[in-house]
């Protein structure tokens, strides 16, 4: 039997191949995939703005059930559930975390996601040889349970908001930086009744709006340039919007950030837009001892001028986040549900599907920003 | 015009009395009081468990309308707000926060709850002299909007709720206490997701509850003995409830929290009970590496035996909290204000008034904890 | 009698006026200044590039005898001295912290330093009126001692070192800015054993080292340009420095530093430079999840450019950190204290001494920075 | 050839045994052993307080050479140096840590020391099967450096320091808990300048006065009954101690505390003393929002009185400490260095050695409290 599966030969190239269908290994399994979203990331990759040894097949957001598992494997959920076939999974992309052995591994346990020795099934690791299907453009994916996170996905979550759980688990740490430390906390940072500016909601955008809506912030504020991504906001609990074709310059958005925020400026502000004049613009909005999230740019699209006065007048703390621990998971399908409890609309968030053949065109459509969140589903 | 205010004479006694009204002074308002809760300091104060220099007029969780204003202080409300006659307030009881002088003004700003000269209306401040209304169970209050904290009751909040923001300001600091620093903050302290015991549902422990479910709380357990606060806890956002009366022993109920946390125990514990006991036991509900706050015991029931090696052993934090500092009072009216858009029943939450001429038997019939939280409404 | 200080009376125009001798009203004292130290804030307001009402008495770092006291003043002392004419004394010039009514004094008690009405001795307080002796480049200073932080000098710190309570005030809440919570804290932030990298050793920069070392840092690494600069830094604890005369370029710095960290980079990186090129540079020299702390841009200089992608892939905390709350000179003081006994040359900082008279050239002989710290001395 | 170890047979029977001397397997090695501590925890141990499967060869705070070592592991050093044979090195006893299938190792990667798993050298390996020299009271132990953490130990540190090693991680950790969060810091929980009481100065007591001295304390207050260990801890840094054969009542060692902090106590207690009664005494002796730290109770003497209304009044942190994370070491390693170069009596600590054979009568001699750390030495 084969396997069909995207694969990005070269950067720009981006074919359909057919793969055997690999043996089942020790504590390994193989999972039929039933959504495997698209992500910014995966633009960068066809670009070749990340360097990772072609050829690969993409995609890192995936849910699926389980086709064929080894006995041994049954018992390796991460939350001790006993594993089956059929069984609908999400599974931590990022592998191996930990390797136990780099300087971050062994002396900063705390931040796993820094680790140096981190492949990420459907970025950097190379599908030329068996069993070939480390990515979730694909029929299949085989993961090997014995190192990696494997979740069983909560009774009743469909696969389209379980395919959430990787972007859901970016948006959550987002947030969870955001969080600030003192006793009392009354106005420090996030938390309960904070105003939360929110730059660019696409779906990474989208997900720290409802993040914050479940995490009790008191004012939401969503700015972006497309209609249905701010009309979508808005259903994920934002209070305000900002359009950009509206406040068309950086001055006239801070000012209104100001004006809905009683002149202060956000207490937080989650830069997800990805745009380098972004992080100047979000400090200008971000209020004197507030924080400032860098979520958006896990690709390099160049510098941006910031004034260095700013940073030390406002007193502000700009926190980097670089993806998540893989424990992170957890958190992220504790609030998919939630969120589906509370009525947000994360069923929507998949506007878009295409079967593996045309992973191309789904590509190509997900630059335009047509859509939300587009996936691929055999 | 007299005011009819009940005083406080002496320990076991408990009057109703006439004083002059006021004339209102520079910086200062009188307040007609809508509502006044009766609270578990008030029955201390009653029996002489604090030691407070009497006579004083009972009351610090009031509401009321501006009834006299100077000109001056018409300007003075914290948020920002122009004051009128008519204008709905609630005011932080603790008054003169801060002094500035004390250690804990002068070293430790972060906790102004410390404050050493902290007056309070409504326990510790005398009405033997002019202006004499100085505590809620009373049909003026007088303020000193100089120096005390007035908020104006945001737009639609009833009466019966504004009267809530004093015990939800108490509830909000125990939940903040919880937070946990650490990043990532995945599985420490209270964030998203988290499991949180409440031991207590009297109206503290009912608002910790509602405070969990706003901030996102995974799973909230509520432990009490009376059916109508176990009945209250779920509609406030409980998951689950332990009545004492199924689960009779300590050993039992830490058994019950280990089945419903999946063997680990709470990340979180609020002791809201005020009996001695509950500590230990909720020790042992918290998980390794987990936060129990101590937020029920604001006068002195005695001591109780606890394992410091339990305490070395689970590695946890046991977090006393005192009191709030006043700007909490911000925090606790935007909790209410998210409550009620939330549908959480907080309207409910003061099931029984009497008026100022029977505050005696509204003492009486609140320690026999029949009802939720008890008002004097003149 | 007359009063000889040094007037900024407007932009580039420094001059030697004569003021009568004040009377000491209520609560206020007369200081006979000892020293006043000159800051870069000093250079900065002659040549206009912050914003205050001219004319004023520049000097806001200074140390003196109390010459006269109101006997109401006699107890202010912050730490509980009593206070005699003779007294040596610092006074945080930050007056009227907290003014109590603004966003921060209400919401954010625990940053005291961001106070929206914050009026400062010798930067923003006018000289045009009486009592005109509000900054210390001059023979006398007047305190109202009932609104600001008057602090004796502790018995036998000579008043040189004590004229560096201000700028050591800022240096130990840099480095405090740098302390990371999180259990266990090992590895992370600033703590026992951490490798702190001090760009610029200027007197903030020495003071920065000198508290690094105080707490227990395990290397640190200063970089600067001038010879006279680096030895200092050597003598007050740095155990390497990187001159700029032979390490050229930002990348053969970052590269240094970086070997001298096992290829990691500094856990803690202190811009005290205040060139806008030290931001990225700084950057870089943070290892992944560290900390930067910006404290060297007191005005604005301008713009620099920096990858929003370096600061998301680091996962680091870019801190700004502006002046410090008036409870900081308790533990500047403290920590001179500790630097003294530890051997450390804090006497041997100030360099070189002016007279009031000759302020005009001690201003053009710290910009030429030839000396360390350069004091005016009536 | 055979290795001559003292083995615990059963409780209350020490022996010594001969092993044979293993084969050195893969990534595996064997040290020649320089010295080990007896610990309170081989006190227990002996006595049967902690459940752990006998026999055992006791001892968990070793140093030794490499006498044997697999070329695998000659790569395998925490810190990235090469190990060859003669190398001085200490190992964390705490093996496997961590699990990486715990609750703790898969959701609380910041707590490693919290494993479920944990399984320690010289405490809870039995020997009863090859390679049997799983414990430090030997003339060799047994080292599987595929799992195990191989530190080094820096040039130039004598043995006797170096098996100081695992109690220092331990001190560390304790100081490294009372740092408390909060932006400015100022005053809150240790930092620059803080006060530091440390109840019993035993060696791990000793070993915190150290390392409060080495970070920046600024009065360090030891309490202890015997002469010999209150003069250390003078030697080691503390200001003031407190004999309680002078001060013979909680109550007169609570004033002496409040006498020496100006009426306030202490920001920081640390219970090193191991009696349940310290708890609450420290707890008094702590100012509010103040930190207790305990470290004393890694086994379980019994219950202690404890009075909930103080912990809620004082608004403090009481704090367990358990064991640290194997990354402790390097910082412990670090802070014997700075130790060393501070001129701290850390070569003195060990005040006796005992050979092999002499195991038991070391054990008795160490029960008795007579010297301050004494050490098994083949």
């Amino acid at each position: 039997m084969m396997v069909r599966a995207a694969v990005l030969k070269a950067v720009g190239r981006l074919t359909v191949e057919d793969f055997p269908r690999p043996m089942v290994g020790s504590k390994a399994l193989l999972m039929r995939v039933e959504l495997c979203g698209i992500c910014g990331t995966d633009i960068h990759l066809y670009h070749g703005r990340l360097r990772v040894p072609l050829p690969i097949i993409p995609g890192h957001e995936f849910v699926g059930r389980i086709e064929e598992i080894d006995d041994e494997a049954r018992s390796l959920e991460v939350l001790g559930h006993e594993l089956s076939e059929g069984d609908l999974i999400t599974v931590v992309p990022g592998t191996n975390a930990f390797c136990g052995t780099c300087y971050y591994c062994r002396f900063i346990p705390q931040r796993p996601n820094l680790c140096q020795n981190r492949r990420v099934l459907g970025v950097n690791m190379s599908c030329q040889h068996p069993p070939h299907l480390y990515g979730g453009w694909s029929e299949y994916v085989y993961v090997d349970a014995g190192h990696w996170w494997v979740y069983k996905v909560p009774e009743g979550m469909p696969p389209e908001v379980a395919a959430l759980t990787e972007p859901m688990a970016v948006s959550t740490r987002a947030l969870e930086r955001a969080f600030k430390p003192g006793l009392p906390t009354s106005g420090e940072g996030f938390s309960l009744g904070s105003t939360v500016v929110v730059q660019g909601v696409g779906p990474i955008g989208l997900l720290c709006v409802a993040a914050a809506r479940l995490m009790g912030a008191g004012t939401i504020i969503a700015i972006d340039a497309l209609d249905h991504r701010l009309r979508m906001a808005e259903r994920m609990g934002a209070d305000h919007t900002i359009d950009l074709k509206a406040y068309r310059t950086p001055e006239e958005r801070v000012a209104e950030v100001e004006r809905l925020t009683g002149g202060v400026g956000a207490d937080v502000v989650i830069e997800c837009a990805g745009v380098p004049s972004a992080l100047p613009e979000g400090i200008m909005m971000t209020r004197r001892g507030g924080r400032f999230i860098e979520i958006g740019h896990f690709t390099d699209p160049g510098p941006i001028e910031v004034r260095p006065h700013i940073i030390c007048w406002k007193d502000i703390d700009i926190l980097g986040c670089w993806a998540y621990p893989p424990a992170q998971f957890r958190r992220a399908l504790k609030a998919l549900e939630m969120g589906l409890e509370a009525g947000l609309p994360l069923r929507e968030l998949i506007t878009d599907r295409f079967p593996v053949e045309k992973a191309p065109e789904a590509l190509r459509y997900a630059e335009q920003r047509k859509g939300l969140k587009i996936a691929i589903t055999p």
